[in-house]
């Protein structure tokens, strides 16, 4: 007996041991060839696959091998069995098999027609993630990595239009898809499918919300290869990675949406319950986010006495940024916020203040250490949309549906680009021109966050149905969109080949020659951020950066106390030197100063601390509104070869 | 009902949702923490704690509140369920509770007396890893680190002595340590203690090998930061890192050592078996490991016509680096060897061959790479140890047993250090003097390696009490003897202050000047790494890195055709144009070869190839056996600064 028993505990613990190693290393597997297949490419010059791309196909390969090479051996666990005494489940089961107690622990609840899937293969069950994994795991890298990597300057220049784009286009796309879905579901419900589902209009609204987040990750890594027009570049990563949180917390708004009474009845005050959710956990997020990277620049920024900067090690610098931005992550979804979308700001709000005071060294570090996971999660999520259409066991496929979808996703594009760019255009002094509008409509590509949004739940047969109709709308969206950017960028005669830097220079300089009516033709979100950039410059950065002018200059006198101690030693110190100080009160309107102090020559120089970042550069910056985040990088760090984020 | 059942499940789903996050913030605060502290500590060059004493301090703390602050709440976890149906734990049990169908996963298997320990405390069961974590995630990075950042020439020129103490040194403290600690379970026997308890000689043996595994790298860190001799320091970092592999092994073979009657009796075939699977474990885990390695090697030197090298894109060459090396674990695993020594000879062979071949930019990102995971993982380990102390919920404190362990620990590390120092003297050119065989009798702390061995089992009593033994050992080494290093450097009259370049050259230097009685007092180790350094580098550098000469030369002539093949576009280009194959062949012993090579002025520069293998500098690498590893990195790379993989 004794014997057995401890025959049966090793065997069991070898085969989970191994099992996990092998389910690892099919993945190992795949990205390595993946990076080979991409080797190949690059070599060839050979556009049409994107990494992405060839990840899912190897992943589709091998989830085909795995569901027909592999047998069913574990047929135990297809049987439910009966417990009368349990009234709930508990998290940990102990049970009693043959004298012996083994441990259990919950997983999930599972409705009765999903048990059949759970019978038979134990190598397709242990290849289907837990789907929290996508959340918790693989999408933050990513998501943190896109805010990192924003390009400030051009982001900021175009941000109402992205804002636009993210924020009521996602709404519009999702409300289009609804509608659309909702018709269709009618129809099929109408010739006799779908018997006896449920399947509302907020099932349609969910399934619009999810399918609203673009991904156009194949695009903009040939965009930037081919350096193509830095405007539309930026248009198109902006929206697509603001649009990803609108859409993640406009899907959890939709999903815990609960009417009273019949669901089918418009309810207002269910309605207005979800619209402030998505505001709340929206704002929520947000504020979390950007206050744990506020506190990492403040951590990288102290200057105690005797005290080296931290900056002197970059190890721990580097572990201290990490851990304060994964801790972003982590308290928004203790607190029941979204942590995704707190990750996000966290990382746009790093790479404005907290990567100003790193050290070049960590500068470099994080910048690559955040690449190389970005790299490695987003293949690790396009192999397993591969290897999921094989093994994953609860696929409903509907031709209905599926057609659907793909002429509701298509539609609900073209509501939100072409609409919405006449509005813009309306307001914007560069315009968005009529081939920058169909690229935008053509890139709007399915990815990672519509998967991860979709596997979270797959119980009901309605959200089974929506995963694999999601599923086959990337696999479509990635491989014929994706392949096909090249030739569209040809076919829509869109530039390639653009130095970023060469542009904007180029662009500054004929705004500045047309100086006189370019306050009256500015677009409404460079006037906002006009009022946004003073403020940033005046307070934010000197408490959070070593640049811009100290505070005791720029908060009025009776905060002065308050100010002194803010501000960093080194600044306070500059402060002292300064005479300037009324020259700057006297002018409030930040523009005018701007341009004036730069239109004295000489003792420009002597206002030390401020006019350290009013140099020639800054001037065309500053007045278009822009960020002098890059500008400041030169300025503190001395490291303009490092000035670019991207 | 239905209602009910939503909210249920929503309600369970949140609930596991933010308890993993919570229990992941609890580990981000504390290595924040860690990492603040160890600021401050480096600002005051606080040498008595380390990074790693500070994580286990805060964990420790954090355990108490865990434990004392927080409430019992899922009462249910703790009782027993019969289930007369089941006749072996399937790997998933579905439940119908109350008409719903619950998905459960098979954790383990547990013993009826650690019933009690499930009852109550959901959190502290929260905060109870699973074991399988550390020798699955958190151990192969600090392994794979170790071996890879391994100093090759110290390395080598000591080999003999390292191997030596990580052997035969650990066979011996695995067996004093077993013996000491049979008299004293045999003395609580006798006293009325462990009554009713099994525990057998095999049983302290495992103990034994578990405590064998020696972490010095508080010490090392001390060293490495005092710049303390760097023959001192490699024998320590050598043996520690070697010594992991050893007492891994062994303690699997000893686990597995099953005599066929009664267990206290010696059996001969079962203990044949033992060192049968020892040998087999070991050896296999390292050919899996280099072999891995090897290709890597392989495609990063890759040469096709019409195809720019991998380092060209230093993205793709970090990951394939990385996810081969990973391989090389989950495939050691998937066969059923030891992951952790694939991975530890994987990073060795990465170093020695790979690491030549990769661009500058990707050995940068490797190195931070690997020494950023290293840097969390063993943080994480030792923050679990303070942890573990408290919210285990099966200790059993037996003061017995826990000083007996004290006793045995100190003892087999003096018998292990001072006899085989003596016996390496009598072999050794270089004495291993007195002050630094003290040091290393002083630097025999535990650490990751043994925390993680004794906590893989649990179950049964005796390993639960020798859990709670190893963990004291853990923290009362960690604590004092890495505290007490730098006063015990000073005590010992150890100079510090050594830059190792400037050493090894003076040395080299010395040893070359008194050339001629050379050959007959170098050590054994030293003629046994002449002729692999031979092997080294006449065929495996030139197959698998640029250096060396071309294969074409170094092979037989009947082997030409297979020569051509395996050589390099480039390599064997130069070869078209070399005349002095004659003169290579004439000289089939390497030392010879080298030195009269240098010695000709003139036409010793005609012979590319194998002549730019050998400079100056190389002549006195060459003929010591050392590794040509560091000085090849310098005609490949053209990079001297980045010579030092430390």
């Amino acid at each position: 007996m004794e014997k057995l028993k401890k025959y049966v505990s090793v065997k069991d613990e070898d085969q989970f041991y191994h099992q996990g190693a092998v389910e690892l290393l099919v993945f190992n597997f795949l990205l390595i060839l993946t990076i080979l297949t991409i080797w190949l490419f690059k070599n060839h010059r050979f556009r049409f696959l994107h990494e992405t791309g060839g990840a899912m196909l190897y992943g589709l390969v091998m989830g085909l091998i795995i569901r027909y090479a592999t047998k069913a051996s574990d047929v135990d666990s297809g049987t439910v069995y009966e417990c009368e005494k349990l009234k709930s489940g508990p998290s940990t089961l102990l049970i009693n098999i043959t004298n012996q107690v083994y441990e259990y622990q919950y997983k999930r609840e599972i409705s009765h027609h999903n048990v059949n899937g759970h019978q038979g293969n134990a190598m397709l069950q242990k290849m289907t993630f837990d789907p929290s994994i996508f959340f918790n795991i693989l999408l933050p890298p990513i998501i943190f990595h896109a805010g990192y990597s924003l390009k400030k300057r051009h982001f900021f220049r175009n941000l109402g239009s992205i804002l636009t784009y993210a924020f009521l286009g996602t709404a519009i796309s999702c409300i289009v898809i609804g509608l659309i879905m909702y018709g269709f579901v009618k129809a099929m419900l109408h010739i006799g499918q779908l018997k006896g589902w449920e399947f509302h209009f907020t099932d349609c609204l969910f399934f619009g919300s999810l399918m609203s987040a673009t991904d156009p990750v194949t695009v903009l890594a040939i965009f930037h290869e081919l350096h193509v027009d830095t405007d539309l570049y930026t248009l198109l990563f902006g929206e697509s990675v603001l649009n990803d949180a609108v859409a993640i917390v406009l899907t959890y708004s939709i999903s815990i949406y609960s009417p009273k009474e019949n669901p089918n009845v418009f309810d207002a005050a269910a309605f207005f319950q979800s619209v402030g959710n998505f505001l709340g956990i929206f704002a929520g997020s947000f504020a979390m986010g950007s206050s744990y990277a506020v506190v990492t620049a403040l951590i990288s920024f102290m200057h105690l006495t005797k005290f080296t900067k931290l900056c002197e090690f970059p190890m721990l610098e580097t572990g201290l940024f990490f851990l304060l931005s994964w801790s972003a992550f982590l308290s928004a979804e203790a607190a029941g916020l979204t942590g995704i979308v707190a990750v996000l700001f966290c990382g746009v709000t790093q790479a404005h203040y907290t990567y100003n005071n790193l050290s070049p060294d960590s500068k470099m570090r994080t910048k690559q250490l955040f690449e190389f996971m970005n790299f490695l999660a987003e293949n690790v999520i396009f192999c397993y949309m591969g290897l999921a259409l094989f093994t994953f066991q609860n696929h409903i496929f509907n031709p209905l549906f599926i057609f659907g979808a793909f002429v509701a996703v298509f539609v609900a594009r073209a509501c939100n680009i072409y609409p919405l760019s006449f509005l813009l255009n309306l307001g914007r002094k560069q315009k968005i021109p009529r081939n920058f509008q169909h690229m935008m409509m053509f890139s709007g590509l399915r990815g990672a966050i519509a998967f991860a949004l979709a596997i979270q739940d797959t119980e009901s047969q309605p959200k089974q149905m929506m995963f694999t109709t999601a599923l086959l709308i990337v696999f479509f969206t990635v491989w014929v969109f994706g392949g096909g950017t090249t030739p569209m960028l040809t076919w829509l005669q869109i530039r390639v080949g653009i130095d970023p830097d060469e542009d904007l220079k180029a662009e500054s300089a004929n705004q500045t020659a047309s100086n006189l009516d370019k306050n009256t033709t500015k677009t409404e979100s460079a006037w906002l951020f006009r009022i946004w950039y003073g403020f940033d410059h005046k307070y934010l950065k000197p408490i959070l950066t070593h640049a811009g002018p100290p505070l005791t200059t720029t908060l009025p006198e009776w905060c002065t106390p308050v100010a002194r101690l803010l501000t960093s030693p080194s600044a306070y110190g500059d402060q002292l030197k300064d005479d300037g100080t009324d020259y700057i009160i006297n002018n409030d309107e930040l523009t005018e100063n701007y341009e004036s102090s730069a239109h004295i020559p000489g003792p420009a120089q002597d206002r030390t601390g401020f006019t350290q970042a009013t140099s020639k550069e800054d001037i065309h910056e500053g007045d278009l509104g822009l960020g002098g985040y890059e500008l400041q990088l030169e300025h503190t760090a001395g490291q303009p070869q490092m000035n670019s984020l991207a």
